[in-house]
C-alpha cells in the first residue's frame, strides 16, 4: 500500500530547497506581498484518510479555484441550462482573451476562463437570495467549517484594478449574456475569488467531486453525471493554456488559481491540494505543478 | 461655373423619392424615433458662399462626426504627442472590434474607431479645465453659434446602454492607455457624441479643414500640416469598414455618424454636409452616401 | 462482471434504427460514396478478449485516426524532440484553421490538428528510410496483419483536392517548420490518412496504448511515459472543437477520423473502435459518438 | 512656376548622404545583392514634361508595383466583375496575413495585398490568350518600350522560396476563389512581379492614371471611372500597413514594391517614381518614402 505521508514529505523537502520558486502574482496588489516560501500539501482520500505537510493549515486566496465551486453551485441550481450560455470546449488561449467572446458572439468557451466564470457569477446572483452570504454558506457547508471568510481587502483590490474583468463583463452585457448589472456581478465575482481557504479546507470542499456529488456531511449536492462533467472540464480547461501540459505531466483533473493554489483529484480516489504562491509564466503555481507531477509519478496514480 | 444650388436641388428631389431609405439606428434608444424622411444638404465654399436644401437647418445627433472635432481640439492642445497613444492606420474592421486592441497592446488603430476616440476623449479630459463646457465652447467658437448644445437625453441613453464602449474603455485602462477614470472619460465621450447640430452648423465647424486651420472667425486653431493629417485620416478611416468604398465612390475625405450625418470636404474648396437618418448595413447614412456620390459625379470634384 | 457482447449488441440494435445517421464527408470525393448504413463496433481488452458486432471486419478509411499512430512512430524515433516543433495544447478551433499557425509563428497547437500532423509526417519522412513502406510495415507489425494497405485512390483524391493541406504545409514551410518538400511530405501524409483498416485491426493497432507501449506481439514500441502523453493528447485534442464535449459525454481518450471511425480507450483496460460513416456538424461520426456515450454510460467505465 | 528639376536634385543630394538607407529585402534571394546606394527619381507631368536625377534609367525589380498594372489590365478585360471576388477595403495588416482570408471566406480585402493580387493574376490567366507574353506586351505598349523584360532569375527565385504565396494561393483555391491551377497562376504572378523597369519607364506606364485612362500612345485602356477607382485604392491600400502614414506624410496615391521602387501620382497632374532599394520596417523603401515626403512638402502638391 502507498505511504502517502512519506511521499508528500519527500516532495515537501524538495520543494523548500527549490531555487526558482516562481513569481508571486502582482496584478492584484493585495496578493503581491505574500511570502513565496509558503508551501503546503494536503491529501484527503475518498475513504476519509487525510495527510498534510508544510503550510497546509494556512489560509490563502483561492482565486480561480473558486470557479469550480461556483460552477457546482450553479449546476445544483439550474442544471444543464448553464450550457445555453457557456460552451464546454478548451480555449487554447490565455485566460482573459476578449477576442474569443467577440468571435463567438458572447458565448464564453468554458466556465473556467474569466468570461465563463463571470456568466456563472451572473447565474448565482440571479438564483441566490443573498448571493454573497449564500455562496459563503455553501462553502462552509461543504467543508463543515464556519471560519471560512471572504478577504474584503483582496476583493476590494480587484474591484479597483480589475479593468479586464470590467471589460469582459461589459462585453458579455453587450451580447445580452449578463442579466444583472456589471457592478453587482463583479462585486460577487471578486468576493468569490477572494475566498481564503487552507489546503485542508480545499480538500474538504472538493470532496464531493470524488464522492459522487455527496459532500463530507453526506448531503447530495450534484448528480454523478454532473460530477463527471465538472471533472472533465477541470481536465480540459483547468489550467488556462497549460491544460494540455498538465493533463500529460500530472494526468489529473484540477484547477489552479493565481494565489498559488492547485486542487487536483483522482475520481473516486482522492483530492490533493497544493499551495505555493510563486507562479510560472503561464500563471500556474510553479512548485505546485512540480509537486503534483512528482506525486503522480511516485504513486503511479493518474487517469491515464 | 458650377451651379451648386441646382445640383443639390436635383439630388434632393431624387432622395425624397427613394424607396429604400435605410434603417434608423436603434442601438441608441434615443435615436430610434427619428423620422427617416428627414433629408438635408448644406454646402459652404472656402470663399464663403453657402447653399442649402431640405432639412439643413434642423439639428440632429452628430455622433461620430464629433470625433473629427475632438481630434482637432486634442491636436491643438498636445500636438503630435497624440500619436504615442494612437496609430494612424485604417482598421479594416467593423467599428467596435475589441480584438484589435488586444492584438496591438492597447494602441487603437486610429482616432476614429471608438477605441481611438475614447483615448482622444481621455486627452481632452486631462487637458481641458472644464472638459464638457470647454469642448462645447470650442464648437460654439468654430461656428460662431452659441445655440449649439449637448442633448442630455441622448448622452444618458448611451450611458445606460453603451456596454461595448465601457468594455473598450476598461480594456484601454487595463493597457494603461487611459489616464482618467472610465466613468469620467465616457461621460465626456457620450456628451461629445450627443452634440446636436444642423447641416449648416457642421459646414461651419468643418470650415477650418478647408481653410488651412483657420475657422470662420479667422482664428488659427491648428497648423496646415495638422489639417492635412486630419483630412488624410478622414479619407482612410472615416467610414468604418466602408472607407475604401467611400474613397472610390465619393473621393473626398469625410466622416459619418450613426445619427445619419456625413460631412465631406474638398481641401481648400468646400465642405458639404448631408443628413439622412437611415443607415446602410455598414452603419453609414444610406442616402447620404448616394447623395455625395451623385454630387462628385455631377461636379467632377474629387481628390482623385 | 460486465457482459461486453450484450452491451455492444444493444448499442448496435439502437444504431441501425437511428433516423439521423449524419452526413458522409464529401470534401474527399473518394469518401463520398460510402454507404452510411455501415456500422461496426469492436472491443479488445488489455487481457486479450475481443468482442465485435456489425461491420467490424469491413475496412474503411481511417483518416485522422492515423495521426495517433504516426505520432507514436515519431516518438519512438526521435522522442521528446518532437515538442520543439509542436505544442501540446488544445486548439479550441476547427481542425484546419491556418490563423493559429501565423499567430504562433509556425508552431502548431498540437499533433492532431492538420498542421501538427503534417509536421509529424515531415519527421517521419526525415527519419524513415522508405517512409511510406516503413510506416505501412509499422502498422502491419502493430496488428500482426500484412493485409493492411493504403487506398491509393483515396490518397490521390486528397492530393487533387486537399488545397487547405497544401496551404498549411506551405505556411509551415515559410516558418521553416518543414524540412522536406511540401509535395513529398503531403504525399506521405495523404497515404497515411488513406490507410484502410477494420474496427478489429484498429483495436489491435491501438493495443499498445492500453498495454504500456507494448504491441500485441509483445514488442515495446514506446515508453509508458510516452503512452501517457499520447493518451492525454487524445483526451484533450482528439476531437477537433468537440474535444470538451467528448471528454464529458464519453470520458475516454480517443481519436476520430472523417471516414467515420473513432477509436477510444480506457488506459490499461480496453480499446474500443466504432465505425459509422455519417458525421455530425463538428466532423465526428454522429452514431459513433452516441455509441461510445452509451457504452460508457452502460459500463460506467470512464476515466472520470 | 515650380522648378521640378531643382527640387528633385536637392532631394537627391540629401538622399545620397543619408546614413540609414534601410535594409535591402532578403527574402527573395535574387534581390538581396542589389546595392543600396542606388537612388533615382523620375517625374512625368500630364502635359509630357519629364525630369530625372540619379539612377532613373537603371532597371530594377518592380515587384508589387506590378499589381497596379495587373489590376488595370484586369479591369480593361472584365470590368467591375472583379469586385465579386475581391473587396476594396484597407486591410490594416501586414501584407501577407492569411488569417484575413479565412475570416472573410476567401475574399481578399483588396487587390494589393498578395491574396488579392493572386486573384487578379488568376483573372489575367483566364482572360489572356498567352498570359505572360500578353501581359508583357501590355506593359511594352503602355510605355512604348519593347526592351522591358521579365527577370527570369528573380521569378525563379520566388518560385523556389515563395511558400507564403503558395499557402495563400492554395487557401484561395480551397475557397474556390482561384479558377486555374496554383502553379500556373503563381508562375504568372512571379513573372509579373519580376518585371524589370526603370524609374522613367514606370512614370510612362503609370501615365494613364493621370491622363483619364489614355496611355502615352493616346490609346484608351480604362475609363475615367476606373482610373478613379485605382487611384483611390492606391491611396487607401498601396502601402501595406503604412498606408495611413503615407496618405498623411506624402498625400498622394501610390504603390511601393520590395524592390525599393515607389510610384506616386497627383491625379491629372504628374507621375513621380523613386527607387532606393533599402526598406524600412514596414517593407517600403526608406529613402523613397522620405523623398516623396520632401517632394510634396516642397511643392505643396498633394491631394489634401
Amino acid at each position: 500500500m502507498l505511504d502517502y505521508q512519506s511521499i508528500i514529505n519527500a516532495i515537501y523537502q524538495d520543494a523548500i530547497k527549490a531555487k526558482d520558486k516562481g513569481i508571486v502574482a502582482s496584478y492584484i496588489p493585495e496578493l503581491a506581498h505574500i511570502n513565496s516560501d509558503n508551501f503546503g500539501i494536503h491529501l484527503r482520500t475518498s475513504k476519509g484518510e487525510t495527510f498534510g505537510v508544510g503550510d497546509f493549515e494556512k489560509p490563502f486566496s483561492i482565486q480561480s479555484i473558486s470557479k469550480v465551486l461556483a460552477l457546482s453551485k450553479a449546476m445544483s441550481l439550474i442544471g444543464e441550462d448553464i450550457w445555453k450560455r457557456i460552451d464546454v470546449e478548451p480555449s487554447g488561449n490565455p485566460f482573459n482573451y476578449l477576442s474569443l467572446i467577440e468571435v463567438e458572439n458572447g458565448i464564453p468557451r468554458n466556465p473556467f476562463i474569466n468570461a465563463g466564470a463571470i456568466v456563472i457569477a451572473d447565474i448565482l446572483v440571479s438564483n441566490l437570495q443573498n448571493p454573497k452570504e449564500d455562496f459563503l454558506k455553501y462553502i462552509q457547508a461543504l467543508t463543515g467549517d464556519d471560519s471560512i471568510i471572504y478577504n474584503k481587502d483582496v476583493a476590494n483590490s480587484e474591484k479597483i484594478t480589475g479593468f479586464k474583468n470590467y471589460a469582459t463583463a461589459n462585453l458579455l452585457k453587450s451580447f445580452s449574456n449578463l442579466n444583472n448589472s456589471v457592478d453587482v456581478v463583479l462585486d460577487f465575482y471578486f468576493h468569490q475569488c477572494a475566498l481564503e481557504m487552507t489546503c485542508s479546507q480545499l480538500s474538504k470542499a472538493f470532496y464531493l467531486f470524488v464522492n459522487q456529488g455527496k459532500c463530507l456531511q453526506n448531503k447530495v449536492h450534484i448528480t454523478n453525471q454532473q460530477v463527471k462533467r465538472i471533472n472533465a472540464l477541470m481536465l480540459t480547461c483547468g489550467f488556462y493554456d497549460e491544460a494540455g501540459e498538465f493533463a500529460f505531466e500530472v494526468g489529473l483533473p484540477g484547477k489552479s488559481g493565481v494565489g498559488g493554489g492547485i486542487v487536483a483529484l483522482l475520481p473516486e480516489k482522492f483530492v490533493i491540494t497544493v499551495w505555493s504562491p510563486g507562479l510560472n509564466k503561464k500563471g500556474n503555481s510553479r512548485l505546485g505543478m512540480l509537486a503534483l507531477e512528482q506525486f503522480t509519478t511516485k504513486t503511479k496514480l493518474s487517469i491515464f
